[in-house]
C-alpha cells in the first residue's frame, strides 16, 4: 500500500512522525497519529487513491483545515489523512451568473474577500471562517452570526464534483439557482462530514453585497432579558442580519480577560445587526432602537468599519476568555425554536447551580443556536457530563437538536439515538452503505 | 387488498369508474385509470396502506391536487392512488418561532394568506398555488417567481414527517432554523416526487411580511433586450424579487386572446418586483429607473395592490394565450445560469424557425428559469421532438438544467441520462432502493 501511494503522490505522500502529527489533531480535546498523510493536487489522484484503499481496506479520512470541534477531521481507527489543502484554486467568481466554483482547500476568509472585492458577497461565516477551508464548511454544514438573515453554508452549495469511496468522480446538483433533476445529491454530501465522499469542487451561490451595515450592542441587566429583547426585535417586524449573545458567565469571563470595565452593571450582551441598502439600515436602526427602549442599560450603535469591529471586540475574545476558567471543556451546539430561548437559558443556568460548575451561554441567538460550554476542573468531568445530559436532554423536550452547526463526529456518536429514532438512524446507515460499501470513508463518524 | 383496504378505509376507498376518472389525470397529456383511490385522513391509515400494498405487492401514487405537469401523479402501472387532500389541517403558526406546522393537504394559497394574516411570509410561489397542495409543493420542489430573492419551497422545509415504503412513521429534519444532526434527510425527500415516501407533515420556514411591494413593468422592443435589462438590474447591485420575461411570441399571444392593444410595438415585457421596507422600495425604484433608462420603450410603475395586479395580467394570461396557439404543446422549464439567457433565448427562437414552429418563452427569468413552450399541429409531432432534443442540448451544452420546478415525473425520464451521469444514477437508484426496496411507491417515475 505505501509503495503505490508513493508513486501516487511521490513526496506529497508524508510518513514521518513528525509530518503525522501535524495532522493528528483537530480543535476537539483528542488527538490520534494517523499512518500517513496524502497531499492530493486533483481528483483524479484522490479517485486513485481511494480505489486503493478499496482494494486494500484502509480507512481514508477526509481534511481540510483540522478545525472541527469533535473529532471529526482525526483518524481514530488509523489510516491515510487525505488533505484538501493543494487543492486550493478559486477558479471562478461570475460576476454575472453570481456563481463561484472553488476547489475544497480554499479557506474561507480568502474566498470571502475575493468575492467581495467583486462587490458580491459570500454571507457564511463561521467564527472559524480565516482558518477552515469552504471543503471543510460544507463538509459539516457549517453556520455563522449571519445565519439569522442568510443561512448557512449548505444554501450555498449550488453543485459540487466529489470522489466516492469507489474512486469514481461524480458531479451532482447543478451550476443554476435551482434545478429538481433526480434526487438532491447536493444536500446529502453537504454536512456528510467526510463520510460519503471527498468533495473536490463546488459551485456556490453568491448574492450582492449589501452596501450598508450598522451593529447595536445592547447592554442588558440579565441573559433572559436579552434573549426577550430579541423576539420583541422578530415581532416588530425587523430582520437582522445577526443576532449574538453573550450571557452571564460569558461577559464577565471576557470582562476579566480584558482587565477592563465594560459597562460594570451589565449581565448580558446582545449584538444586533442590520445590513442592506443605505435608507433601510438607517430605517432598522431607529425601528429598533424604539423597539429596544424599554430593554438594557445602554446601546450603542456604530456604522462605521472600525467603531463596528470595537463593538464586536468582547463576542471575538469568548474562546480565549472561557479557557481561563477551567481547564475542562464540554462544549455543544444546541439549537432550540426561538420561544424557548429565555425558558432555556435560565434552565442552563440552574444546571450550572445544582451541579457547582461554571455554564456558559453564547452564540447564534438569532437562529436559535446556542452555545453551551460547560467548564470544569478534571475532578468534576463526570459531573459536567451528567450536567450535559441534562441540558441535551431538555433540549429535545423542547423540540431542539442537539447540533446546529459543528456536527457528531466521534464525539457526540453516543447522542444520535437520542435525537434520531432507530429508523430514521437505519436509513442513514444504508445510505452509507450505498455510497461506501467498505465502511473505508471516515469510518466511525456519525454513526 | 380490495378487502383490506375496505377495512381500513371504508367509505374513504373509491372503486367506483367514475370515481376513478377523476384521479387519471394530471396536467400532462396523459391519462391512466388507477384501479383504486384511497382517501386517508392520517399517518397511521397511511402507514397500514403502505404494509398492506408491500405485502402484496401493489404500486402506491401519493396525490396531492393533481397539478403535476410530468404526469407524475398518474397511475401509468395500475395501483392505489394515495391522496393526500384529506390530511389539510394547518396545525400551527408560530409567530415566535417563525414556523409553520402543516398537513401536506393543505392548498398553497390557502396556507399562504393564513400567514399573512399573522403579519408572516412564506415566499415559495408557484404560478399554481392556488389549486397545489404544499405536499405536492414540497415533493416536486417547486418554484416560483418569487425564487430570484427568496429561494424555492425547498429553502422553507425544516422537517417533516413521511411514512416510508415499508410502512414506517419517521420523522427527520426538525423545528429549528438549523441543524446538522446526520444527513439531510429532509432535502431527500424534496424533490423525490412521491419515490421515497408519503409526507404527512411539513415543518416550515417563515419569515416576516417586507411591508412593501412595488412593480415594475418594462415593455422592450426584444427578448434579447428583455434579458439584457435584467442583467444590467443584478450589475447595478439591485436584488429585485422576481424577474418574469414575456418574450415575442408569448407577448403576441396574450395580445391576441385579450384583443386589444397593450403597447402596439413592443415585442416583450419584463415584470420586476421589489419589495422591503417601505423607503428601501422607493430607493430601489429610483435606482432600476436609473438603469432602465437605456432600455425599454416604456416603463409603468405600480405600487398599491390594484395596479399591480393589472400589471401581472398579461403574466397570468399566458397558458390561455399559448393554448388558442396549436393543440400540441411540449412544455420544459430549463434553467440557465444568468449570463447565457439572452444567447439562449435567441437559440430558441432560431430554432423555431428552423422547424417552422412556434417556440415561446416565459417564466422565471431572474433566477434563469425559462419555460419553454413548443406548439405545434398534430402532423408536426415529430419535428417538435427534434426541436426539444435540440433546445435541451444546448441547455446542457451552456451549463443548465433540464427542470427547474416540474421535475421528471415519467414524461422526462428519457432525458435524464443527458443530465446525469451513469454513476450518479446508480447512486439515486441504489437510494431508492434504501427506501422502497420492492419498488412500490410511485414505480416508474423519475427513473
Ligand atoms: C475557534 C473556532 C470557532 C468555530 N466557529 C464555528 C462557527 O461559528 N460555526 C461553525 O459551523 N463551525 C465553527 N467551528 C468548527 C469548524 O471550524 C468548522 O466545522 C469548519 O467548517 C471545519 O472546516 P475545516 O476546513 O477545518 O474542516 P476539518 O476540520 O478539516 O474537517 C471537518 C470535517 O469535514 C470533512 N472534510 C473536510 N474537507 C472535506 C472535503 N473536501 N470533502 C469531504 N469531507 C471533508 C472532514 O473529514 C471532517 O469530517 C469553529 C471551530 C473553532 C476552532
Ligand atoms: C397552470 C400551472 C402552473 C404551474 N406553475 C408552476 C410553477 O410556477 N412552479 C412550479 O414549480 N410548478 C408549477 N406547476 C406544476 C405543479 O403545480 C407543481 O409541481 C405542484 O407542486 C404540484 O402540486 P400538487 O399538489 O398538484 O401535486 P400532484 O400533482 O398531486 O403531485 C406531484 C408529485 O408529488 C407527489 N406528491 C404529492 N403529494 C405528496 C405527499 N404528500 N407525499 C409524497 N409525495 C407527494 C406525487 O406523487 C407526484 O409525484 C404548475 C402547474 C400548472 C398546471
Amino acid at each position: 500500500m505505501r509503495k503505490k501511494l508513493r508513486q501516487i503522490l511521490g513526496k506529497r505522500f508524508l510518513e514521518a512522525p513528525e509530518d503525522l502529527k501535524a495532522y493528528s489533531v483537530d480543535a476537539s480535546p483528542y488527538n490520534f497519529l494517523p499512518e500517513a498523510v496524502a497531499l492530493p493536487v486533483n481528483a483524479e489522484e484522490i479517485a486513485e487513491i481511494l480505489r486503493l484503499a478499496q482494494q486494500e481496506n484502509f480507512p481514508v479520512i477526509p481534511r481540510g483545515a483540522g478545525t472541527a470541534t469533535t473529532g471529526a477531521s482525526l483518524a481514530p481507527q488509523g489510516g491515510l489523512v487525505l488533505s484538501l489543502l493543494r487543492l486550493n484554486r478559486i477558479i471562478e467568481i461570475n460576476q454575472e451568473d453570481l456563481v463561484a466554483v472553488v476547489e475544497p482547500g480554499v479557506f474561507t476568509g480568502e474566498f470571502k474577500r475575493a468575492v467581495e472585492e467583486l462587490g458580491l458577497f459570500y454571507p457564511p461565516d463561521p467564527a472559524s471562517y480565516e482558518f477552515s477551508t469552504i471543503g471543510g464548511n460544507v463538509a459539516c454544514g457549517a453556520g455563522g452570526p449571519k445565519g439569522l438573515k442568510y443561512g448557512t453554508t449548505k444554501d450555498y452549495v449550488l453543485g459540487l464534483e466529489a470522489v466516492t469511496a469507489t474512486g469514481e468522480i461524480i458531479f451532482c446538483g447543478r451550476r443554476t439557482m435551482k434545478g429538481v433533476v433526480g434526487y438532491n445529491l447536493v444536500h446529502l454530501f453537504t454536512g456528510s462530514e467526510g463520510t460519503l465522499g471527498v468533495i473536490t469542487k463546488l459551485i456556490l451561490k453568491l448574492i450582492p453585497k449589501p452596501p450598508s451595515q450598522a451593529t447595536i450592542a445592547l447592554w442588558l441587566e440579565s441573559t433572559e432579558k436579552a434573549a426577550q429583547a430579541f423576539l420583541e426585535i422578530l415581532k416588530a417586524g425587523l430582520f437582522p442580519s445577526t443576532a449574538e449573545l453573550l450571557d452571564d458567565t460569558t461577559l464577565s469571563a471576557v470582562k476579566n480577560l480584558l482587565k477592563k470595565e465594560i459597562h460594570p452593571k451589565a449581565q448580558a450582551l446582545l449584538l444586533l445587526e442590520f445590513d442592506g441598502a443605505k435608507k433601510q439600515v438607517e430605517e432598522d436602526l431607529s425601528e429598533a432602537q424604539k423597539t429596544l427602549s424599554n430593554f438594557g442599560m445602554k446601546l450603542d450603535i456604530a456604522v462605521n468599519k472600525k467603531e463596528r469591529e470595537r463593538l464586536w471586540q468582547a463576542r471575538r475574545l469568548i474562546s480565549p476568555a472561557l479557557k481561563k476558567i477551567a481547564p475542562g471543556k464540554l462544549a455543544d451546539d444546541v439549537v432550540l425554536p426561538r420561544s424557548k430561548l429565555p425558558e432555556f437559558l435560565s434552565f442552563a443556568k440552574k444546571i450550572g447551580e445544582k451541579y457547582g460548575l461554571t455554564v456558559a451561554c453564547f452564540g447564534h441567538l438569532g437562529d436559535g443556536n446556542i452555545h453551551v460550554n460547560i467548564l470544569f476542573e478534571k475532578e468534576d468531568e463526570s459531573k459536567a457530563r451528567e450536567a450535559r445530559n441534562e441540558i441535551l436532554n431538555k433540549v429535545l423536550a423542547s423540540c431542539g437538536t442537539i447540533s446546529g452547526e459543528h456536527g457528531i463526529g466521534f464525539t457526540k456518536k453516543g447522542f444520535l439515538p437520542k435525537e434520531l429514532s432507530p429508523e430514521v438512524l437505519l436509513l442513514m446507515k444504508k445510505i452509507k452503505e450505498v455510497f461506501d460499501p467498505q465502511n473505508i470513508l471516515n469510518p466511525g463518524k456519525i454513526f
